[in-house]
């Protein structure tokens, strides 16, 4: 016998990934004790992230201005493309701080089980980029899943014939990995890919 | 660089208990693929919690209609008040499903150290209850911490008195605790509630 506000306000919460009813009640309360102001920003935040933001029509990340400030930025390798699978994927690398370079986000990978193809993906708008700027290297970002690795071959087979350089990133034991506990085909990308110090 | 809409809402989930800027992203991405309609239910739930709910007026649990609904209905045993510390523990309790009495939210424990006395608490509106209505039985379901054993002794020293059965929630093993791990007083507990089979 909850009160009616803070029942809907725990379903609403429970549709939120990985939240169950639990730390929904417990996340509910917390708002609960949150000033007026807090509740009224949060709640604008959400309903404002669908309603300002749209895709950049070069790299289909999500932005609020076209085109989005990674494209509108040279940042020092702007030579190199990140193609990733989506935008949380790109913001997951931009959080390491680490690649200088542009991106593209194909908003999904090639699954024949999903019925997801080629043209499903932007591919397309991809070789478009490549033909259009100087691109020296295309990193392929996808997951290391077996639709990510098909999407990747697929995708090299497309680009290389353009005389462009094609990567994949790095497959190995993660940071703080215990190798008793890893997958084989991860212990098998640890060998293949091991560097000499 | 993110969006600056993402950017927001990113900041405003990382407010809530136990959320990293990692999961806020996690959940940011969920909510930017949710339709439109959902992200408003989701808003219109956060900022109607605190603009509908107000404390019950005999229980002081967090209500839209006063008195509340378990205070208005008779489910059994209306004449045991379980006391709890906050609307969350009784939430916890109802959760059972095991409860047919009332309830009285105390809104925190004594404390000396953060400055809170007695008066800081719904106890005198509980000594006016007792006063008023028959009960029989009060159950002081307080934390087993230091401060929730020290205002569950301050309470029954209280109500005694007055003739009315004092009981405490019990102290043992939590269910699938792990005898190994668990501290002494949890076990000294489990050793002197033991009971016969």
């Amino acid at each position: 016998m909850l009160a009616e506000a803070l029942n809907r306000l725990v379903k609403e919460l429970t549709k939120l990934p990985g939240v169950g009813e639990k730390t929904a009640l417990r996340r509910a309360f917390h708002l609960i004790s949150l000033p007026k102001s807090e509740l009224q920003a949060l709640a604008k935040s959400i309903i404002e992230v669908k309603e300002r933001l749209t895709l950049c029509s070069i790299c289909f990340n999500l932005t609020d201005d076209d085109p989005c400030p990674i494209c509108r930025t040279d940042r020092g390798d702007s030579d190199t493309i990140c193609v990733v699978e989506t935008p949380a994927h790109l913001a997951a690398f931009e959080r390491t701080g680490q690649f200088k370079g542009c991106y593209h986000v194909l908003h999904g990978v090639i699954s024949p089980l999903r019925n997801i193809s080629p043209d499903d993906l932007k591919i397309k708008e991809l070789l478009y980029r490549l033909k259009e700027d100087k691109i020296k290297e295309i990193i392929l970002a996808m997951n290391p899943t077996r639709e990510g690795e098909a999407t990747a071959i697929y995708l090299a087979n497309l680009i290389k014939p353009l005389g462009i350089k094609v990567t994949r990133i790095a497959q190995g034991i993660p940071r703080g990995g215990e190798i008793e506990y890893l997958d084989d085909a991860t212990l098998r990308s640890s060998l293949e890919g091991r560097k000499e110090l």
